[in-house]
Parts: structure tokens; sequence; C-alpha cells
């Protein structure tokens, strides 16, 4: 059984309680290691009235400990959150757990304490120092991101030949995939023949190459943005290919919001995570929040 | 009941086996007079092996008759549904119908017949020299474009408040919408306050210049792109203004493929469609063409 630590996300947020409520479920698909000190484990469980179950096997941070207020945006607590992701990703590095999975951390917390990284994704490209890949999604489907937090008006002069193959060849081989990959264009309509841009050009290009490479039909030609995602299409691929945010995660959140998770491709260790926020507005209160990407994220390990 | 034209479409596509197969569904809903010659719908009713309904009542769209090719480009058919479809137009501005209903054309059948149009819309535009807004959707959910058949790279330079504000305006009197409208933002996390770029203030002013001169609250703020599709947010909204083409429409046909139409709004006339082409693949073959779409188009009148 594949050994996960799992960093605990905002104390002051939603994550801890779905640990809490979860764990008897997920350890049935993995050894899970919560990177969290015994004292703010006891504070949370007291505040959320659940009792911590015998096997929770925890590691300290070694990072400061604090009175938990709950849906508060704090310094403490989002330095909290970032040690006890970095403590994560270093017995990863170190193989001491196969993967990790990542709970919810508040990035104006991260900002508070000073932590200089947007999110995540964002500490892995510069912690591993290599380019990794944004993958959403869940059984389904899954949307992998070739441009991510960026405006819309500088998504275009992204789609450089260079940069699209070397990110088709680093998708290929994370996953591996076992049938043929939904490459999208950029423009509507694919660019209808050039009349509405002429990106798809570059990403037609960028496709042959990598086929090429690899003598097999691994992405398709730049479908229709707009058309991709039907019903119908749906059926003939699991994983898609967008060209930016929400040309890809608006359907996918139309369709798989509650299930979907965030998986982090192209670095040394594997990263999966639930596709939602510290939800401030439920933390500590009355509802339980609703576990289906958590559980989703750690069956993906 | 209301009396509708209906523009035959490309008469080597799809369109007329739909007109003759739903003509007893939708003759509950309206009066339909479709716009085709009867030489051309014998010839039609012959190849498809259906039976013309004895109240199928006709009108000439004035145009040379030809022979019917099923699944081709052509000339002559392209020049035949864009007469039928002028000859709706035309009594809808004589008042002579309600509304109009428009079965899919081929756009490289116009171009070859040369027609200057791109489509129906654009036809419309010049005619009523009014700029007409493109809605898609159904009952569930309408998806009303501010931009759309221009490059992705061009999109962000068409936030003008001005523009903006007059679209917010023309789409408000052309629906009266009864509840709260969803209006999107641009950027990825609708900006994360400017971080992601600022168009989003644009969309907020102009939002705050049309909900103040109504003295109501119409239009949301700008929501955030891939969120504003998620099943719980749904829920909140029956109108969705998109930026751009593909921002409202993969989220609408991941979701709605089938039923989906398309409305003509801001025009004199109320002009509705089917969401989809002429299927050439299926033109005249055993597999009858689903006709959900149609059906919708036409209770929508």
């Amino acid at each position: 059984m594949k050994r996960v630590a799992i960093s605990i996300g905002d104390l002051n947020g939603i994550g801890i309680s779905i640990a809490l409520h979860s764990h008897n479920q997920i350890k049935k698909y993995v050894e899970p290691i919560y990177i969290i000190d015994k004292k703010m484990l006891k504070q949370a469980s007291k505040l959320l009235g659940i009792k911590i179950p015998n096997d929770f096997k925890t590691i300290s941070p070694d990072a400061q400990t604090f009175k938990i207020k709950p849906a508060k945006v704090s310094k403490k607590s989002g330095l909290y959150s970032f040690k006890s992701f970095q403590k994560a990703v270093k017995l990863a590095k170190a193989k001491k757990v196969d993967a990790i999975s990542t709970l919810p951390i508040n990035k104006e917390s991260w900002a508070k304490a000073g932590v200089d990284y947007v999110g995540h994704t964002d500490m892995l490209r510069d912690f591993f120092k290599k380019d990794a890949i944004m993958m959403l999604g869940c059984e389904e489907m899954f949307v992998a991101l070739y441009t991510e937090h960026i405006p819309l008006k500088d998504v275009a002069q992204k789609i450089e030949l260079d940069r699209v193959v070397t990110f088709l060849i680093d998708f290929y081989n994370s996953i591996k995939p076992s049938s043929k990959v939904a490459v999208l264009g950029l423009n509507p309509h694919a660019g209808d023949n050039g009349v509405l841009g002429d990106e798809e050009k570059t990403i037609q290009k960028a496709v042959d190459i990598v086929n090429k490479k690899y003598q097999k039909e691994i992405f398709t030609n730049p479908l229709v943005p707009d058309i991709a995602f039907t019903p119908n299409s749906r059926k003939n691929y699991k994983y898609f290919i967008a060209m930016y945010h929400d040309q890809g995660l608006a359907p996918l959140k139309a369709l798989y919001f509650d299930e979907s998770i965030n998986v982090s491709l192209n670095l040394p260790i594997l990263r999966t995570s639930v596709d939602h926020g510290t939800a401030f507005d439920i933390a500590y209160s009355d509802i339980i929040p609703q576990n289906k990407s958590y559980i989703n994220a750690i069956k993906y390990i």
C-alpha cells in the first residue's frame, strides 16, 4: 500500500474536517501520514467535535502552533499550512512517502505569512526547478492546461512551436495515455481555416512533430473548442489539452465540479489535490464538507 | 397561434428531413409556413421517402430550382437556401409572419453562390442595420455572446465601457429577464483583483451604470468564468453573458448540446434557429436526424 503524506491545508478552513471525516475511507486505498502536530490536531478535533481515529498517523511540520480561528485569514495559519506542505514535499523528495496529497490553503494567508508563491503548483515548480503541468479532472475526463494563471490577452502569444512541442512531450511522458488525447484549438471554430485566427497552424505543427517523434497518433489535430466537450466528442477522449484556463476548466467544472481533483504532472514526485478551496463559509460549522474531490485525489495515487 | 416562416436551409443537408418529420409536432405550437417551392418539396420528399403532410403550407423563395445532390456543397443549393432565408426575413419585416425560424445552411455553399454573409446573423445585422445579439441555449440556460466570431487575441481589446454598456442595455430590453443575469469576467478567476488582467474593472463599471439606470440589480458583478457554470451556480441564473465565444459555448454545449437553439436578439423581428449544421454525413440516409433543437427553436417563439 502506498504511503501518502497529506499536507493539512489551512487549519482555519475545512481541510482538517475533511481529513478527520474521511480517514477510515482513505485508509482502504493508501497509508496516510498527516503533516500536523498532535497539539493542533487535538484543538481542531475538539472544535469540530470529531474523535481522532487511533491510527491517525502524524508528522510535525515543525511550525509554530497557534489558536485556530475558524474562517480567519491569518499569518500564523498561513505559515503553518505552508510548512505542512513543505514537509510533505521534502518527505516525497526523500522517498519516505510515495506521493503527496494537499488539502486547500488560503492564498491570502500565505501572502500574509510572507510565502512568496501564489499556490502549491508554483512552489513545486520552484522547488524542483521543473515545469509542472497542471491537470484537473476526474475518472470521466481530465484537462491539462497549456497556460494557466495569465490574463486572457496574453494567451495567444504563448502559442509558440517549441513550447507547445515541449508541453506535449512532457504530457505524454507523464501520462503515457492509452488512447488518443484531444488537443484543443485556440480560437472559435479552431480558427475556421485561418479566418478567426491562425494559432491552430502552430498547434498543428507541434502535434505533427510529437506524433512523428513517437511514431504514433498520440494527439489529435486542434479540435473546435466548443465542440470538443459535447457528449458525443467526450466519448472519444479521456484527456484534453486546453490552451488556456477557462477553455478547459469552465466545461470541466460545469460537468464534474464536485468530483474533480488537481494533479501536478512532470515533477519528480506525484502530487494530487482537492479542486476546491478552504470554504471559510462552512468551516467548523454544522455542515459536513463533502469529500468527493478528496477521495478522488487519494484514489488517483 | 403565431405564424412562423421557416427558411428551409440547404436542401442538400438534413433541414428538409427535419421539417417533414417534425411538422405534426410543431403545428401544435405554431402555424408554420415553409419557404420552399412545391417542386423542390416533392423532390426531397421522394428522395427521403417521407409523405408531404396535407397541411404543409409553402411559399416560394423565388429562386431557381435544382436537382438535390445529398451532401454536396453547391452554388445552386447555396443560393436557394439564401433566397429562402431572405424571403422569410422579408415576410417578417412586412409583418406577414410573427417570427422566423431557420434551418441550417452551408456556409461554403453560400460563398460559392456569391452570398457575402458568413451566416444568418450577419445578414440580419446588415439587413436591419442593427447590432443583433447572438444568444444560444435552452430552457435550462441561455448564453448571450458579447463577442462572437473573432480571434481570441482580439477579444480583450473589445472590452470597452461604452460597448459593454450598450450591449447590456440591448440585452435587457430584448429579454426583460425576471431574475438576475450572470455577467462573466474575462480573465481566469475574474482577474483575481487585477493580478490576472483588469478588464473586469470595465465590466464592473458597465454593470454599475446599467443597474443604476434601471434602478434594479439586473446584472451581477463579473463572475469567475469557470465557477459560473458549476451546478450550484447554475441554480441561480437562467441567462449568462459571456465575453467571448468559447467561454460561453464550451460549457453550454458540454451540458446541453442537443437541446440548444440559437436566438437573434435586438432586431425588429424574432429569429430562432437550430444550433447545428447541415450534417451532410447523414443527409438523405437511413438515419433520422434528431429534432430536439428544432422543436425547441419553434417552442421559443
